[in-house]
Protein backbone atom coordinates (compact mmCIF):
# COMPACT_ATOMS: atom_id res chain seq x y z
CA UNK A 1 0.00 0.00 0.00
CA UNK A 2 1.06 3.40 -0.79
CA UNK A 3 1.66 6.47 1.45
CA UNK A 4 -0.88 8.16 0.15
CA UNK A 5 -3.89 5.12 0.13
CA UNK A 6 -2.55 4.75 4.22
CA UNK A 7 -3.18 8.37 4.78
CA UNK A 8 -6.10 8.45 2.98
CA UNK A 9 -7.55 4.99 4.80
CA UNK A 10 -6.75 6.84 8.38
CA UNK A 11 -8.25 9.95 7.23
CA UNK A 12 -11.59 7.62 6.07
CA UNK A 13 -11.13 6.10 9.60
CA UNK A 14 -11.48 9.33 11.16
CA UNK A 15 -14.56 10.58 9.57
CA UNK A 16 -16.31 7.85 10.83
CA UNK A 17 -14.91 8.57 14.27
CA UNK A 18 -16.79 12.59 14.06
CA UNK A 19 -19.85 10.21 12.25
CA UNK A 20 -20.25 8.26 15.34
CA UNK A 21 -19.77 11.23 18.21
CA UNK A 22 -22.63 13.01 16.48
CA UNK A 23 -24.24 9.65 16.61
CA UNK A 24 -23.73 9.56 19.66
CA UNK A 25 -24.96 12.99 21.04
CA UNK A 26 -28.23 12.48 19.42
CA UNK A 27 -29.05 9.05 21.23
CA UNK A 28 -28.40 10.22 24.69
CA UNK A 29 -30.79 12.94 24.10
CA UNK A 30 -33.65 10.59 23.11
CA UNK A 31 -32.26 8.12 26.13
CA UNK A 32 -33.04 11.22 28.46
CA UNK A 33 -37.03 10.87 27.74
CA UNK A 34 -37.14 7.07 28.06
CA UNK A 35 -40.47 5.77 30.23
CA UNK A 36 -38.04 4.36 33.14
CA UNK A 37 -36.89 7.49 34.52
CA UNK A 38 -38.28 8.77 37.81
CA UNK A 39 -38.96 11.91 38.59
CA UNK A 40 -39.97 13.92 41.57
CA UNK A 41 -40.53 17.69 42.99
CA UNK A 42 -38.97 18.09 46.84
CA UNK A 43 -40.08 21.20 48.39
CA UNK A 44 -38.04 21.79 51.32
CA UNK A 45 -38.38 24.99 54.12
CA UNK A 46 -35.30 25.73 55.54
CA UNK A 47 -34.55 27.25 59.45
CA UNK A 48 -33.91 30.84 58.21
CA UNK A 49 -31.53 31.05 60.91
CA UNK A 50 -28.98 28.19 58.75
CA UNK A 51 -30.07 28.96 55.27
CA UNK A 52 -26.32 29.22 54.22
CA UNK A 53 -25.56 26.24 55.77
CA UNK A 54 -28.18 24.14 53.88
CA UNK A 55 -27.37 25.70 50.48
CA UNK A 56 -23.84 24.88 51.16
CA UNK A 57 -24.48 21.04 52.28
CA UNK A 58 -27.33 21.08 49.38
CA UNK A 59 -24.90 22.23 46.46
CA UNK A 60 -21.81 19.97 47.82
CA UNK A 61 -24.82 17.01 48.04
CA UNK A 62 -26.14 17.35 44.09
CA UNK A 63 -22.13 17.88 42.71
CA UNK A 64 -21.47 14.57 44.36
CA UNK A 65 -24.07 13.04 43.40
CA UNK A 66 -24.13 13.97 39.58
CA UNK A 67 -20.29 13.20 39.28
CA UNK A 68 -20.47 9.98 41.14
CA UNK A 69 -23.89 8.02 40.34
CA UNK A 70 -24.55 6.96 36.78
CA UNK A 71 -28.05 7.04 37.04
CA UNK A 72 -28.62 10.63 38.84
CA UNK A 73 -29.38 12.51 35.81
CA UNK A 74 -30.59 15.95 37.13
CA UNK A 75 -30.76 17.93 40.20
CA UNK A 76 -32.36 21.68 39.74
CA UNK A 77 -32.25 22.87 43.35
CA UNK A 78 -33.14 26.20 43.67
CA UNK A 79 -35.09 29.14 46.33
CA UNK A 80 -37.80 31.35 45.62
CA UNK A 81 -36.56 35.08 45.19
CA UNK A 82 -39.15 36.33 47.77
CA UNK A 83 -39.32 33.77 50.57
CA UNK A 84 -35.60 32.29 50.43
CA UNK A 85 -36.46 29.76 53.09
CA UNK A 86 -38.79 27.86 50.62
CA UNK A 87 -36.60 25.57 48.29
CA UNK A 88 -37.68 23.37 45.55
CA UNK A 89 -35.48 20.44 43.97
CA UNK A 90 -36.52 19.10 40.64
CA UNK A 91 -34.98 15.85 40.36
CA UNK A 92 -34.64 12.93 37.78
CA UNK A 93 -33.27 9.54 37.83
CA UNK A 94 -32.45 6.90 35.31
CA UNK A 95 -35.08 5.15 37.10
CA UNK A 96 -36.74 4.15 40.36
CA UNK A 97 -34.21 1.49 41.08
CA UNK A 98 -31.42 4.39 40.61
CA UNK A 99 -33.28 6.11 42.90
CA UNK A 100 -33.45 3.60 45.65
CA UNK A 101 -29.38 3.27 45.23
CA UNK A 102 -28.93 6.89 45.46
CA UNK A 103 -30.76 7.45 49.22
CA UNK A 104 -28.25 4.94 50.15
CA UNK A 105 -25.01 6.41 48.72
CA UNK A 106 -22.35 7.84 51.15
CA UNK A 107 -23.06 11.32 50.13
CA UNK A 108 -26.60 11.05 50.30
CA UNK A 109 -26.66 9.84 53.87
CA UNK A 110 -23.90 12.13 55.10
CA UNK A 111 -26.50 15.33 53.62
CA UNK A 112 -29.71 13.94 55.56
CA UNK A 113 -26.95 13.98 58.63
CA UNK A 114 -25.78 17.37 57.97
CA UNK A 115 -29.24 19.47 57.69
CA UNK A 116 -31.52 16.74 59.89
CA UNK A 117 -31.82 20.03 62.26
CA UNK A 118 -32.35 22.50 59.34
CA UNK A 119 -35.21 21.21 57.75
CA UNK A 120 -38.49 22.57 59.00
CA UNK A 121 -40.77 20.71 56.74
CA UNK A 122 -40.24 18.54 53.43
CA UNK A 123 -42.57 17.46 51.28
CA UNK A 124 -42.19 15.24 47.81
CA UNK A 125 -43.81 14.91 44.95
CA UNK A 126 -43.83 11.77 42.53
CA UNK A 127 -44.59 13.74 38.91
CA UNK A 128 -45.21 12.25 35.51
CA UNK A 129 -43.55 14.42 32.21
CA UNK A 130 -45.29 16.03 29.62
CA UNK A 131 -42.49 17.35 28.18
CA UNK A 132 -38.48 17.47 29.08
CA UNK A 133 -37.48 19.64 26.65
CA UNK A 134 -33.91 21.13 26.87
CA UNK A 135 -31.27 22.37 24.50
CA UNK A 136 -28.69 19.52 24.00
CA UNK A 137 -25.62 20.61 26.07
CA UNK A 138 -27.54 22.98 28.42
CA UNK B 1 2.93 21.35 -3.60
CA UNK B 2 2.95 17.46 -3.68
CA UNK B 3 -0.67 15.17 -3.54
CA UNK B 4 0.51 14.17 -0.32
CA UNK B 5 1.43 17.38 1.45
CA UNK B 6 -1.85 18.57 0.44
CA UNK B 7 -3.70 15.74 1.86
CA UNK B 8 -1.87 15.84 4.94
CA UNK B 9 -3.11 19.26 5.17
CA UNK B 10 -6.64 18.80 4.87
CA UNK B 11 -5.93 15.90 7.50
CA UNK B 12 -4.87 18.29 10.15
CA UNK B 13 -7.90 20.85 9.32
CA UNK B 14 -9.70 18.28 10.39
CA UNK B 15 -8.56 17.40 13.35
CA UNK B 16 -8.55 21.27 14.14
CA UNK B 17 -12.91 20.99 13.68
CA UNK B 18 -12.98 17.97 16.23
CA UNK B 19 -10.73 19.78 18.19
CA UNK B 20 -12.96 22.99 17.99
CA UNK B 21 -16.45 21.04 17.92
CA UNK B 22 -15.17 19.16 21.82
CA UNK B 23 -14.19 22.35 23.16
CA UNK B 24 -17.74 24.20 21.97
CA UNK B 25 -19.43 21.47 24.06
CA UNK B 26 -17.36 21.46 27.69
CA UNK B 27 -18.03 25.29 26.66
CA UNK B 28 -22.12 25.20 26.62
CA UNK B 29 -22.11 23.46 29.61
CA UNK B 30 -20.06 26.03 31.67
CA UNK B 31 -22.41 28.50 30.23
CA UNK B 32 -25.71 27.19 31.26
CA UNK B 33 -25.28 27.98 34.68
CA UNK B 34 -23.57 31.38 33.93
CA UNK B 35 -24.86 34.20 36.31
CA UNK B 36 -27.22 35.67 33.58
CA UNK B 37 -29.73 33.21 33.56
CA UNK B 38 -33.50 33.39 34.13
CA UNK B 39 -35.31 30.75 36.38
CA UNK B 40 -38.74 30.16 37.07
CA UNK B 41 -41.26 27.77 38.42
CA UNK B 42 -44.76 27.88 36.99
CA UNK B 43 -47.22 26.14 39.03
CA UNK B 44 -50.63 25.27 37.50
CA UNK B 45 -54.41 24.10 38.29
CA UNK B 46 -56.04 22.79 35.05
CA UNK B 47 -59.77 21.99 34.55
CA UNK B 48 -59.75 18.42 34.90
CA UNK B 49 -62.25 18.05 31.85
CA UNK B 50 -59.83 19.56 29.48
CA UNK B 51 -56.28 17.91 30.75
CA UNK B 52 -55.30 15.43 27.79
CA UNK B 53 -55.86 18.69 25.62
CA UNK B 54 -53.61 20.72 27.65
CA UNK B 55 -50.88 18.64 27.78
CA UNK B 56 -50.91 18.32 24.53
CA UNK B 57 -50.98 22.17 23.97
CA UNK B 58 -47.80 22.59 26.45
CA UNK B 59 -45.65 20.00 24.81
CA UNK B 60 -46.23 21.00 21.15
CA UNK B 61 -45.25 24.84 23.35
CA UNK B 62 -42.58 23.23 24.81
CA UNK B 63 -41.00 22.01 21.66
CA UNK B 64 -41.72 24.52 20.07
CA UNK B 65 -39.70 27.09 22.15
CA UNK B 66 -36.68 24.72 22.75
CA UNK B 67 -36.39 24.13 18.99
CA UNK B 68 -37.02 27.40 17.88
CA UNK B 69 -35.86 29.99 20.01
CA UNK B 70 -31.90 30.03 20.97
CA UNK B 71 -32.67 31.72 24.35
CA UNK B 72 -34.90 29.12 26.10
CA UNK B 73 -32.75 26.64 27.44
CA UNK B 74 -34.79 24.38 29.81
CA UNK B 75 -38.71 23.70 29.97
CA UNK B 76 -39.08 20.41 32.22
CA UNK B 77 -43.25 19.96 32.07
CA UNK B 78 -44.70 17.74 35.11
CA UNK B 79 -47.78 17.15 36.37
CA UNK B 80 -48.51 15.38 39.91
CA UNK B 81 -49.41 11.99 39.73
CA UNK B 82 -51.70 11.62 42.89
CA UNK B 83 -53.12 15.17 41.78
CA UNK B 84 -53.24 14.88 37.24
CA UNK B 85 -54.83 18.54 37.18
CA UNK B 86 -51.39 20.12 39.13
CA UNK B 87 -49.08 21.09 36.92
CA UNK B 88 -45.42 22.00 37.36
CA UNK B 89 -42.51 23.82 34.58
CA UNK B 90 -39.31 24.49 35.25
CA UNK B 91 -38.31 26.73 33.52
CA UNK B 92 -34.59 28.11 32.66
CA UNK B 93 -33.88 31.55 29.97
CA UNK B 94 -30.32 32.62 28.97
CA UNK B 95 -31.40 35.69 30.28
CA UNK B 96 -34.53 37.97 31.50
CA UNK B 97 -34.26 39.82 27.86
CA UNK B 98 -34.51 35.72 25.93
CA UNK B 99 -37.99 35.55 28.73
CA UNK B 100 -39.18 39.12 27.68
CA UNK B 101 -38.79 37.54 23.74
CA UNK B 102 -39.83 34.26 24.72
CA UNK B 103 -43.68 35.52 25.66
CA UNK B 104 -43.98 37.77 22.35
CA UNK B 105 -43.17 34.22 20.30
CA UNK B 106 -45.90 33.36 17.83
CA UNK B 107 -45.78 30.09 19.55
CA UNK B 108 -46.12 31.30 22.87
CA UNK B 109 -49.37 33.56 22.08
CA UNK B 110 -50.87 30.66 20.31
CA UNK B 111 -50.56 28.45 23.09
CA UNK B 112 -51.38 31.45 25.67
CA UNK B 113 -54.80 31.43 23.30
CA UNK B 114 -55.40 27.87 23.40
CA UNK B 115 -55.44 27.35 27.16
CA UNK B 116 -57.13 30.45 28.24
CA UNK B 117 -59.93 29.06 29.26
CA UNK B 118 -58.42 25.55 30.33
CA UNK B 119 -55.98 27.08 33.13
CA UNK B 120 -58.25 27.58 36.62
CA UNK B 121 -55.28 28.79 38.69
CA UNK B 122 -51.49 29.97 37.37
CA UNK B 123 -48.43 31.48 40.18
CA UNK B 124 -45.31 31.72 38.87
CA UNK B 125 -41.71 32.46 40.85
CA UNK B 126 -39.23 33.31 40.74
CA UNK B 127 -36.04 31.43 41.95
CA UNK B 128 -32.77 31.42 42.07
CA UNK B 129 -30.39 28.96 41.35
CA UNK B 130 -28.60 26.81 44.88
CA UNK B 131 -27.26 24.16 42.07
CA UNK B 132 -28.01 23.48 38.50
CA UNK B 133 -26.41 19.86 37.86
CA UNK B 134 -27.18 17.69 35.37
CA UNK B 135 -25.09 15.11 33.00
CA UNK B 136 -23.93 16.73 30.21
CA UNK B 137 -26.08 14.88 27.77
CA UNK B 138 -29.69 14.49 29.68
Amino acid sequence: MTMEKKIIRFHLQLLLIVFCMLTFNSGNKALAQNKTQYIRIANLVIDTTQLETYKAALKEHAEAAISKEPGVLTLYAVYDKDRPSHVTVFEIYASKEAYNSHIQSPHFLKYKDTVKDMVKSLVLLDVIPIALETKKHN
